[in-house]
């Protein structure tokens, strides 16, 4: 047995924004993370998790996981896991705190924290990555790590059980293709970004092409002129390789339908993120006008739980599903949401990129191929601040190298908590941190 | 010119656990506020608000509050009225912070306690209660106040000015009726707890009968048996008045369906909250099956922006649109509510209850009678902490007694203040608070 004795959080901000990485039409922030470190009654068992956040309000999000961490200190990881579900079930209906959710924005993000660091802390003990662990269970098993409240009425547990059952059949060559580093292609955002330079972004391009890329992803939405010269100067560049586009969430549902008609000529796979994260019902009407153009839907990095995404699938409004490792309450609920685009027939290429995403979306994309939809699909990549990881996400010739080292690989290295803890590590401290330190909002707004 | 020169965020919490006040089939909390005040270059003036939370966590919306602080502290009164949805829309797309969000959980309680107090300040300083401040309003002005983004598909602001001014018929009269407390009829739920003996049911009920209440509303979910035993008991006391009931979203979509059913015979008006507030399309099928059976089905008090509500009114979903005043960000947003709710035909009875909430609901449920719906419609109240106010919110007759004092009648008495600010006031230092404060999730939670 092992006791969780002390839970402490880390606020982790890299100045992203110096250098416009992650500018998009709406998200202009510091890539960070609101990281919970678990110590045990073993020295040698400790468990890492964290969610990604974008700067500014990561302090809330540690408060949050403060305000949460009573449900895990004393407690016995094997009691947590043995019911896993149930657990969860209880910790996001505190009966005080889910009054600020409930299960969405800054209370669910700092719920994923914690159970990331949970499943972090269960696979290093159990000597495996994290898709291992989740690959080596029993249909019973895995189904008892999921709380199946408010999605029974389109799946049940048993359902769930029958459901992996059949898809267990090849499961183990789909074990050994991802030891083999051949379970997850992936495509390429590094490029992308509305804040770079053309001579950044061709640059960029051709070092992705030159490193076997063959799908590239560009936001848009800020100013049509723009788009439609930056996707024709990229298309220039890619050839017919595979494109798509991302709005994140800008435009309302009529203003969607009509941009993304006007770039259609570019033949985007799909648009991404067209209208807000909330609207299933708008998703759907987004999607039957611009079927006749060929253009997929996507949409998911703020699908907030597994309440919106059961509508999402129950009304046929996505093609794709872009799941997020963090903003869903941790790995339980993202089983949930692997179940159900199983059940729906919906492919599933989850939301990276930020800090740490593309560490802990490697092991959802390998779960969801070794265990759930049983067919490759593909997994955003963006190649930067890996570096701050013991653990790092790796590409090789257009796929994920599948992770082998126990843990869900999000444990951040010494130098980098030094470095870069707000607001006391050394890079905010010193005089290259003011121009952000400083920042206010415009004093003229329109 | 009024310029805010300073925010001060306050947590204030009331030990309602000590007695079972609020206890429900999921919730079970300290009714508490995360207060903002604002301050002024004007030493006269200052705004007064809140968003309502429930005891643990109100900590984590203080930091909210903060967190968007800046976009406040050093900005003129009239700048940000002038253009007031427009600012509103800035705020709630915060760069970095939009990320914890966007636009709901704790960074919209955040919002709303910070709109709330803008509105109070903006009310005092012409020298009117928020209602009527609103009632004054061209229909160009009142459409100015409201962000119309990711609703647009529904309504736009075109539409909404010809339909305010459709609406304006007969609004002289209504104001006069506000003036004479005849504008918002309530119902009680101050008797409705799960928590509470059925001798402490019985004399509430007789309490709330002999001071002329004809609306009832009871708390049911937790046990089946239980409930018809208790509305059994009501219906006897209360006879063929109104009764309502609810279940605060401790039900699956299916489970819903079959319990309500089993409680038709007590002839409940509507049930309200029978699943998970994020669950549009669960809420139309839930609807749609109790429709033979003449109950209605109400929802509201944690749909958490206007893209929800949109959603719910696109889909048929429910019959009464019950609005919070502090869910949304704040006024601005709940107008936006109103407005969809008049164009697509549903009854507003606004959430209420805790602490704060009838303080504030008097004054939606006022604006809804006298610019909107032009309908009397139904207010909860719950007859406790009233008094921790300077302008209680009064009933009378069944009425509500229209506030006539400047503002938005969440000030709290420096007193109350005093005794209940956490964790520092009188009452959270002493013995009596030790039960609460020491309180620990269970360490079996099976």
């Amino acid at each position: 047995m092992v006791k969780i004795i002390a839970l402490k959080t880390h606020d982790i901000r890299f100045p992203t924004t110096l250098d416009a990485t992650g500018s998009d039409a709406v998200n202009f922030g510091d890539y960070s993370a609101a990281a919970t470190y678990l110590t045990t009654d073993d020295s040698s068992l400790k468990g890492y998790g964290m969610t990604f956040t974008n700067g500014r309000g990561t302090e809330v999000v540690c408060a949050c996981i403060n305000a949460l961490s009573s449900w895990v200190i004393g407690r016995e990881l094997e009691e947590i896991t043995a019911n896993f579900g149930k657990f969860w079930h209880k910790l996001v209906s505190d009966d005080s705190l889910r009054w600020i959710g409930p299960e969405k924005g800054v209370i669910h993000l700092a719920t994923a924290s914690i159970f990331n660091a949970i499943w972090d802390l269960w696979a290093r003990k159990e000597g495996k990555p994290v898709w291992r662990l989740v690959a080596d269970f029993t249909p019973e098993q895995l189904v008892s790590t999921i709380d199946f409240s408010w999605i029974a009425d389109v799946i049940t547990p048993e359902e769930a059980i029958q459901l992996l059952k059949d898809s267990s059949v090849g499961k183990a060559g789909r074990i050994e293709d991802a030891i083999n580093n051949d379970a997850v292609p992936i495509y390429s955002t590094t490029a992308g970004w509305l804040g770079y330079t053309d001579e950044v972004m061709v640059n960029l391009l051709h070092e992705d092409l030159a490193n076997g890329h063959v799908n590239f992803k560009f936001k848009v939405g800020q100013d049509l002129a723009e788009d439609k010269r930056r996707l024709s100067l990229a298309r220039k560049i890619i050839g017919d390789k595979t494109l798509m586009i991302d709005a994140n969430q800008v435009w309302d549902v009529n203003v969607a339908i009509e941009w993304v008609k006007e770039l259609a000529e570019f033949k985007p796979w799909f648009i991404e993120e067209p209208t807000s994260p909330d609207d299933c019902v708008g998703h759907k009407t987004i999607r039957d006008a611009l079927k006749p153009y060929g253009i997929a839907v996507a949409t998911g990095e703020m699908a907030q739980n597994r309440v919106i995404w059961k509508q999402l699938f129950q009304l046929g409004a996505i093609d794709i599903a872009q799941v997020d490792a963090c903003r869903l309450g941790g790995l339980n609920e993202v089983l949930s949401v692997l179940l159900m685009a199983k059940k729906f027939g919906v492919q599933v290429c989850p939301h990276s990129g930020g800090v740490g995403l593309p560490e802990l979306t490697q092991h959802v994309a390998t779960i969801d191929y070794v265990v759930f939809s049983g067919k490759k699909s593909m997994l955003e990549y963006i190649g930067h601040l890996h570096e701050n990881f013991y653990d790092p996400a790796l590409v090789e010739n257009g796929y994920v190298i599948t992770p082998k080292v126990p843990g869900y690989s999000v444990q951040f290295k010494e130098e980098s908590l030094a470095t870069y803890e707000y607001p006391n590590g050394s890079f905010w401290t010193s005089e290259a941190a003011k121009p952000i330190v400083n920042k206010k909002p415009p004093l003229k707004f329109i």
